[in-house]
């Protein structure tokens, strides 16, 4: 018995490369300091952790497999207050984001269809390709360019009679690039002449720092019948491990054929649909609090990295995370290094090495994503361990 | 736009087609008895709600890809209580049986390869066969055999160089079969001699009414690299809302693949994982008295059944499903008919047709699936019911 060639064609992230050597690290005494990671360590609202003591059901039963009208409903209301018209039933609650991704791949996507996507992209968006049988086709953004998206020609020439989709995350992960509402415009023609679905994933919606209101792929006019809206309550809402997201369409045949593949899996988890649904009314000032932290925390992250002789990042103007370049010969042997062989007064720090977030072999061989997800104080401590590898690397280029 | 060939593939389950009907009869004021469903009305055990109640986490976050290892030990321990022996490790929580399905098909089943399934089956398996573009051959099973394994030249006759697996659920849903040591002797013998996997979904494993002990899978020597097990918590804690299953399997490959899988969709629901922990401490007398109900239901059920004039079921060794043949022109039909037309005092019956559960077009079209998912009273009142619809059905046969 073989595994099939899809399975062994998945790719092996390289995180997960690192994490024994991480965990080795910590079990021999040493602070770590997470930068690798996009769980939050931000506190989930108390109506939230109030709505899991007060369950009364006594049967924990199966719910509608495209969730509870009472959560598609509060879920439109939210859309609402962003200026994004949704109706509860073009709305369907998926086991987070992730399910929401796969569904999309599985609906528009054919074995050996391709799919677009600005690269540097999330990892596992290639991972639910590969699950799916298809092609993803990497347009790339530079750093030095801040991650912009390229002249839509450039986007254009990727197209093949194959292509059936574009996937954007806005704003992104891995790079906090937030996409303006011109480039927006321009996909949307794109997608719109040449037929293509459009994918949007906007679970970092809460998280923009740009001062000006946060622009939706749903707030475009003209593209109803490409668009597919990917969304999670995990970032916004810090409760990841709920696993509650959801897919909005207003293309008919889309949902009909979302709603198979979520009938299939017969329902999305009960308790964190009652979690989500309590999350909706989560006070103004938790949003707000939780903004200004993340705020902080970049503005912070940013100086103190560009700080350091050599390393340069640009301002991501949304999501938790930045990419970072750095003056070393291969950023994934230095995070390892990092881990395996230096300490600085008994602590080390964990990035993503970037090459994992590219589809070219090559691309982002000096470049990190590095997760402001730890406090302040933490990433004061981070900043300056990382400033002292930087500076003991042998394999240092500056 | 056009949705992929995959999603215009997937089937509409006939439950599905009957359920507008069903809501509209209880609109206006009907009773309907369920036995068409596999959602059980027996309440989830005390220490799974009160777990909920206690869970005092602040941040709802990830868990690891395949779980907490402390669940994945608790499932040891409840393993080992069947005389099946896996290490945690050799123990992947997945988001419920479902997920554990699909990862498997995912591992094992490249574009266009077969699985070989007996017929009639849990119709999903079709669905999760079509999402990775593999196909489903059924090895068909007589409702006058009472759906036992047919002879294992039948069962070889299905394979094909395209053939990667078996798939078997034991106890069966939709028939209620039990599989005997020598017809599990029988095909492991098979699929070690044609190098398949071997895929067995024992979700009903707590279900069995024989008065011998289960024989799993897992019970078997010499079929380490070929078995894969599907597992689900759903059915014997009555917590199919939690969506907490497990894959296990000593195969290292097949292990390693899933893992891969299990990474891209991040974790499996984590309050449903504190539900299913605290699950595995329920007291014997809860399982004992759940065994007891659907032992009596069943032995109820299936008397009942065979008393109504040309109705014919036979005895259910496992599960809470019974196939049944009824004397009419076409189930569906029929189902259609007793939620559109059909009354008796004010109440009707909904049944699952049996053609939903087959491969090939035209078979069960005189059998219904039966789950006794309802307390004694209210299946006796089904029973009375479903005898005066068959009275009156312009179908009928008899």
């Amino acid at each position: 018995m073989e595994i099939s060639k899809r399975a062994a064609s998945m790719p092996s992230s390289p995180i997960r490369k690192l994490a024994p050597y991480s965990d080795l690290a910590e079990k021999s005494g040493v602070k770590v300091y997470h930068l690798n990671i996009g769980q939050p360590d931000i506190r989930t609202p108390q109506c939230a952790l109030d709505a899991l003591k007060s369950v009364d059901r006594t049967i924990l039963e199966y719910s509608p497999s495209d969730g509870f009208l009472s959560l598609r409903e509060k879920m439109s209301d939210y859309y609402a207050r962003y200026g994004i018209v949704l109706r509860p039933d073009e709305i369907i609650i998926t086991a987070g984001g992730s399910e929401a991704v796969l569904f999309a791949f599985l609906t528009c996507l054919g074995q050996g269809d391709e799919v677009i996507v600005t690269d540097p992209f999330y990892a596992n968006y290639m991972a639910f390709a590969i699950s799916v049988g298809a092609v993803v086709k990497g347009v790339k953004t530079r750093i030095e360019d801040g991650f912009r998206l390229p002249p839509i020609e450039e986007v254009e020439r990727c197209i093949t009679p194959r292509t059936r989709a574009v996937l954007i995350c806005n704003p992104n992960n891995p790079t906090g690039y937030l996409y303006t509402r011109e480039e927006l415009e321009r996909l949307r023609e794109l997608v719109v002449r040449h037929g293509l679905f459009l994918i949007c994933d906007e679970v970092y919606r809460e998280f923009v720092y740009s001062g000006a209101p946060y622009v939706s792929a749903f707030h475009l006019d003209g593209m109803d019948e490409n668009l597919i809206l990917v969304d999670s309550v995990s970032k916004r809402y810090s409760e990841c491990g709920t696993r509650i997201g959801c897919l909005c369409t207003r293309n008919k045949a889309v949902h009909d054929a979302v709603m198979k593949f979520c009938q299939a899996r017969l329902s999305p988890p009960l308790i964190g649909q009652i979690v989500a649904e309590a999350s909706a009314d989560v006070p103004d000032e938790y949003m707000k609090s939780v903004y200004e932290e993340y705020l902080g925390r970049r503005n912070f992250l940013l100086e103190g990295l560009n700080r350091i002789p050599g390393v340069y990042s640009p301002m991501p103007m949304g999501a938790f995370y930045t990419m970072a370049r750095l003056p070393v010969d291969d950023a994934e042997k230095f995070c390892m290094w990092c881990l395996s062989e230096f300490r600085y007064e008994g602590q080390t720090v964990m990035m993503a090495p970037g090459a994992g977030f590219y589809t070219e072999p090559g691309e982002g061989r000096q470049e990190v994503r590095i997760a402001y997800v730890l406090c302040r104080e933490d990433l004061a401590k981070a900043l300056t361990v990382l400033e002292k590898a930087l500076e003991a690397y042998p394999g240092r280029t500056l």
